[in-house]
């Protein structure tokens, strides 16, 4: 017997009949003697009413109370996924966020998780129930309902598999694990079985679409087991990926996959003084600001003047744009510029820990497409790319075949 | 400066317009230096949406789910006004049921409150925030969500109006008063500008739909005067019925009005042992499946045999006929049967206390008219009785006039 966390995402639990799909599956991993908490996300297209609510009331919005009605969404999922639970004879028991005592600080739209009391769900465990957690939710020390911003749900099923000590947290989704890219832009994207953590956190945080960068910081940092797999598999014919520590993966490639990501805009300023404390400075506004900085350059100093370029968010990217704006006019900036029509391309494996001209094949790979390269940032296990983003589907084909990962 | 309480309905607050709408309203109270609490139902057609998500999951439900379900309708209005309210410059804040601590017992989908902690939004009330709460709704001892059912959210209005010792407590609906008799029945059913507490108790009860029973029962215990007005009237005319205590009333009038109830269902159980505590037997059965019972008829024994007769809710029907009649069976009862074909009509006023024939002069006028009695039930300041429900709308129309409500 283990004890396992089940997320689900607003496709696989996006209509009654669907949920009730949902409901079945969970009955077969309790039957087999598992315990099972289960992490629901809004029903599709619940957000986008709601929001669309919120918008036609007041287009800019005030966090505290966004975050009241967002937070219904999950609400209504667990409600309902309990019924379809009771209904085939499954004990179960649905928890909001605050429920859960799932704790968080108050930067409503993107808090982030400072604890779980774990008390009350390891009591209803005990009684043998399966319990339903809302995604993406919780509240603050003044019991105001926060949200966890983007892939909330991802980091509340892999937070609660932390606390409750579970063998494994399923992340169930649309697709039946990861790729070496995506298999709708390049046809021939071969399937992964199993991959590194540290490989899944930097797939995540380029943009694979399969799961949420903050989830897998997570489970990483706690040593998780992650298993990405399809709710629509009704056969269950196992297929999916297991996202374990390093240590479990026996064949370490040199490059697992070409994540990309055209969800970011591109921001600089030129020609500050170089002083001592300016990037804190400029950084340090935008970071004050809850914008989650990705990539930064800054060019050597010409002359006691230096340029910064770094991204964040397309989202945030007005908002971001403004701020550096009015700071550029303060610190005398001759140029204060963006660019929110830029995509990122990157290359990931374990494998390059320990085998140099990995950039340079990618480079000269994109070259010879007559791809420009605008912003280059590397970490031991990748290396990105900003290009414009009319080049994205051609640079992501072109990596792919590049770093032969169509072949077995 | 007052403390005043407003209560919104759900076609109030039905579109994002409308709760541009209520924002105003509220900002010219708390501009001319009133406190003011409102709470807010669901959106018009919420409930009906999530109950119909309910069942297609799960035709019957759970109970503790369903309210976890249901209350996220009022969840969504009071983040959508409190951004409403911000928008036109009025620092407003919501509070869930749980968060205005608003505790009641575990009886979900028709819970009573217990107790309302109202030092938060003292404290709010006293930064100058118009507090937002949710209707409807509470959380029990064990921190569960539950919903208090029919009429919840007046209740909820009352219940913080007398936490809060308000000055007033003003519901909006959409008409601005109680009449004499509903004006779409009776074209000449006249408005009412004040009436007693304890005539509203009784005219709320008998089913006119402006008030519900349990928020003016809360009302009359602590003499919480009630003001009904229309949310429609963008002209602030000032037309409104205060509802308030006996002593306040100047003109006290034989018959105030004549109320009508179609949500009724009889049930009768015949030849059952005329034995000490058969009526609690039958009636703590009825009670103990939470179902209200309304009018309770015994018949006197015959040959040691006796006849019950009440009415229930016609949505506890079905459920109180089985009850009924499995206890029947084993009672050895000879007849149990049921209609929920049947309507109340009353006369409620506050001169009957003190003037005889009033209720010989109603049975008269039915008489004149060929409609059968069913049921009569009275107390001190109303007569009640049940008939076909084919009859309704000529019985009050012929009460209306017998009892010459039409003239001023």
């Amino acid at each position: 017997m283990s004890l396992i966390v089940q997320k689900y995402g607003g496709t696989s639990v996006g209509s009654p009949e669907r949920i009730q799909a949902v409901a079945k599956r969970i009955k077969r991993w309790s039957d087999k003697g598992h315990e099972v908490v289960v992490v629901v996300s809004a029903m599709s297209g619940e957000t986008n009413r709601l929001t669309g609510l919120i918008n036609a009331t007041y287009a800019t919005g005030t966090a505290r109370e966004k975050d009241v009605i967002l937070s219904t969404g999950e609400q209504v999922t667990i409600g309902l996924l309990s019924l379809a639970l009771r209904k085939i004879g499954c004990a179960a028991r649905s928890y909001t966020g605050g429920q859960a005592c799932i704790t968080t600080d108050s930067a409503y739209g993107k808090a982030r998780i400072s604890g779980i009391d774990e008390a009350n769900m390891q009591a209803d465990l005990a009684l043998g129930k399966v319990l339903v957690v809302a995604g993406f939710q919780g509240i603050d020390v003044g019991g105001n309902i926060t949200t966890l911003g983007r892939g909330g749900s991802d980091t509340t099923a892999i937070a609660l598999a932390v606390a409750l000590n579970a063998d494994e947290c399923q992340i169930y989704t649309d697709v039946d694990g990861v790729y070496t890219t995506d298999p709708r832009m390049v046809s021939s994207a071969r399937h992964i079985p199993i991959m590194g953590l540290e490989e899944m956190l930097e797939m995540a945080s380029q943009g694979s679409k399969v799961l949420q960068i903050r989830a897998v910081e997570f489970a990483y940092k706690y040593n998780m087991p992650i298993r990405v797999l399809s709710s629509f598999d009704e056969g269950d014919t196992g297929k999916s990926t297991l996202v374990t520590s390093e240590e479990e993966i026996m064949e370490e490639v040199l490059v697992r996959g070409v994540a990309f990501n055209r969800d970011e805009a591109q921001l600089t300023i030129e020609g500050v003084p170089d002083q001592p404390g300016v990037a804190y400075k400029i950084l340090g506004m935008i970071a004050d600001a809850n914008i989650e900085v990705d990539m930064i350059v800054q060019n050597a100093s010409s002359a006691g003047f230096t340029d910064f370029t770094f991204t964040v968010h397309r989202n945030d990217y007005d908002q971001a744009k403004q701020i550096l704006c009015d700071l550029g006019e303060e610190m005398g900036a001759k140029v204060c510029r963006g660019d929110d029509k830029i995509a990122k391309v990157s290359i990931v494996g374990g494998g390059m820990r320990s085998h140099a001209g990995v950039a340079s094949t990618m480079f000269e790979a994109l070259a010879k497409e007559g791809i420009n390269i605008r912003m280059i940032s590397t970490s031991e296990i990748k290396v990105s790319v900003v290009m414009d983003e009319k080049y994205l589907e051609l640079a992501v084909r072109t990596l792919h075949e590049a770093f032969e990962l169509d072949r077995v």
